[in-house]
């Protein structure tokens, strides 16, 4: 984001309810007034800075590998596990405590349907079999030598925000209620490749992932996904995948919901039709308030949420803040997100933090004045197809509320007088 | 990269040297020739696959931040400290080992001129002054309320590949002699902002930025980089910078040799001319063959380096491979990289990664079918600005072999007819 980016930007406006774009704040900051406002840093008297302690001898030696400041040790994933296991549950990511579009790996959500195994990757094997001329089975090592491809995605749970659903507002914030979302940079094998070498059958519509976990987690996808954008991925973020996100090789299928990017990937069946796993069948679908259900919904629909402020995060005296969150869409990019801070009545549009990249997490930042009174922020979405994020209300009245899947409604957060910020809906 | 995009991309073609493009690859290892010599997979007898010890049991549960798993314990950054200390000296990111462009942040390399300070957060403070109407000082709360941005962006060490200035090859591989580079996503805020809010006098030409830690680190930069794209960086990859990375705030100046990108940012002194620093005088200067010295070389030059294969990587047996590395530029965008099996006689075009972003490490990748023969592997970077990556001939012709820094001239991997990866100069 250059100057010239930011000069050639949306207009310069500064709406009733004190959001501001970008442009607006920059352009008025210069003058003093408003920068006092945002800022309040302290005017230096003598100019000169303390000497503090770590810079009066020599800092600590080098590790081979790196690990956060000792001041950060709230920044962890917190989990919930189904009663009675240890492995089977959720971690979340914390996302009102991180900024920018990457998710650390030691960050990103976990679904484990038991637990992480432990898997020597010597060891490992991937079947590619069923409607295929050759029948392949795959060493790392062979893996290893295919032409790889890298590309940034978003993985989200088909159960993120789920308790969305429910009948009244839950207590949480961004991280118990949306931490089911991460993004990474994914390289690996393009399963095409794979597919075409091992002859797939031209008629088989479908195949079957199935991860070597200990609940040999398993899901239908379409041929027509597989061949398309679909990774072996081997590496996150640059290096090894890590056992919590599918050590040593998981199924990336970019904008599809989470469990179908199978972890741990053993096996590739070639089908004519969806398989039925347990997995897709009594889990990962939609149950519709007639009694019927929605199966086989597999691309995330457009959706964002604000990060910062959000619940756990107070207000800090009047003033300027950024108001800054992700959003992302199953289907290509975000066109444009939208924030508001009454509710829904007005809004303000946010800039999108370059690149913006398909079926990625986009950040989305706007300045916002908060005058000390009650507010409502809220952030809507718009992908590239035009599809515009829903109230929660309309999405309940196409879904009732027998579901948690696949919910992409606007999300509430109120301000309240005291500077508190919670979860509402509005 | 989709598929239309290999089809619509480089010329297909199959050269001297056994280096195919993307597309060629692609388009010959349907027809399962060229796949068999490229994969050598089993083909599966019994359709079936061990069931692994654990697929028995459920796994591990989950941890609140993450780690790699044990099998990768070798993936480390390798360090040298300067004799008779701990802390000074840097250590080096194993890019053999990686794929991708971002370097997860335990990996990331670093120089220490006095160790890693422990910096607590609450206490640490930013100076902003010199010749400007009102000397500030800013808590990391205070810098939390501005607007920020998120970027990816590399930072190579001056010193990077050094050791090529050697009369002789020096002994070792990507780690050792190029692991002076990584690439991260940035967020934080915009030294502009501050700066214009200080009110900087119009007629200083230099900032100077000082550490926090017991060296004070301290760089003069140009006004004008500090207006254009300078960052306050407060988050990496995602989450807070870590402590071997500046924690809680470092200066990023993209494109900008490592040490400028001060860590552990305390102070911003704006001057009129540069400070001529102990660490931009004794260090950091380029002495050139007739005695003199080029001073103030600001940004890195188009550069590139094979990562796979390379030393410590052996090759096995003849077939296809994979060569893939990665290149870079201080100027801006990579445009072109060029990859050659025989030592700089005929070259390949090596298909880039998207998205390809300024001042960004750029994967490149290109098949290569090895024949068992002696190669000699180089690469050979364009920037959008049209300077190609000079040969080490040609570079040390200009700068002769009397300094460490700034070398991007093309670097040699041979192949040797056991498969064995060694440096050397071509």
């Amino acid at each position: 984001m250059s100057k010239k980016r930011l000069a050639a930007g949306q207009p310069d406006q500064a709406v009733g309810n004190g959001l501001l774009d970008r442009r607006g704040l920059l352009a008025t900051a210069g003058s003093g007034s408003v920068a006092a406002l945002l800022t309040r840093p302290t005017v230096a008297a003598a100019g000169e800075l303390a000497l503090e302690p770590w810079m009066r001898e020599p800092g600590s030696p080098f590790v081979g590998y790196g690990q956060p400041s000792r001041f950060e040790e709230k920044v962890v994933r917190v989990s919930t596990t189904a009663p009675g296991t240890t492995g089977t549950g959720a971690s979340r990511t914390p996302h009102h405590l991180l900024d920018g579009t990457i998710t650390p790996n030691g960050l990103h959500f976990e679904r484990h349907h038991s637990g992480i195994p432990d898997i020597d990757p010597d060891a490992h094997r991937l079947l590619i079999h069923g409607l295929v001329k050759r029948p392949l089975v795959f060493t790392l090592e062979a893996l290893a030598r295919y032409p790889m491809e890298s590309r940034i995605a978003f993985i989200e749970c088909g159960g993120n925000s789920g308790a969305l659903y429910q009948k009244d507002p839950v207590a949480g914030g961004v991280q118990a209620l949306h931490g089911l979302v991460s993004c990474s940079e994914w390289t690996g094998v393009r399963l095409a490749d794979l597919l075409d070498e091992a002859g797939a059958d031209p008629k088989a519509q479908w195949i079957l992932a199935e991860g070597a976990d200990a609940a040999g987690m398993s899901r239908s996808v379409p041929m027509a996904k597989a061949m398309d954008d679909a990774i072996l991925a081997l590496y996150q973020n640059g290096e090894r995948i890590r056992p919590s996100n599918g050590y040593p090789l998981r199924l990336l299928l970019p904008g599809y919901e989470g469990n179908m990017n199978v972890k741990w990937l053993r096996r590739i069946k070639v089908t004519e039709g969806p398989t039925m796993t347990k997995d897709e069948t009594s889990k990962y679908t939609i149950s519709l308030p007639d009694g019927k259900a929605l199966q086989f919904v597999f691309p995330i629909e457009a959706k964002s949420v604000i990060t910062r402020p959000s619940p756990g995060l107070a207000m800090k005296g009047v003033g300027l803040y950024e108001i800054t969150g992700l959003a992302w869409s199953g289907y290509g990019k975000i066109a444009k997100v939208e924030v508001s801070a009454d509710g829904g009545k007005s809004w303000a549009p946010a800039l999108l933090n370059e690149p913006v990249l398909a079926k990625a997490l986009t950040r989305f930042r706007v300045a916002w004045r908060w005058n000390g009174g009650p507010a409502i922020l809220q952030s809507r979405a718009t992908d590239d197809s035009g599809y515009v994020q829903p109230t929660r209300a309309r999405l309940i009245a196409d879904r009732g509320i027998r579901t948690i899947y696949h919910f992409n409604g606007i999300a509430s957060w109120a301000v309240g007088e005291n500077g508190e910020v919670t979860h509402v809906y509005a």
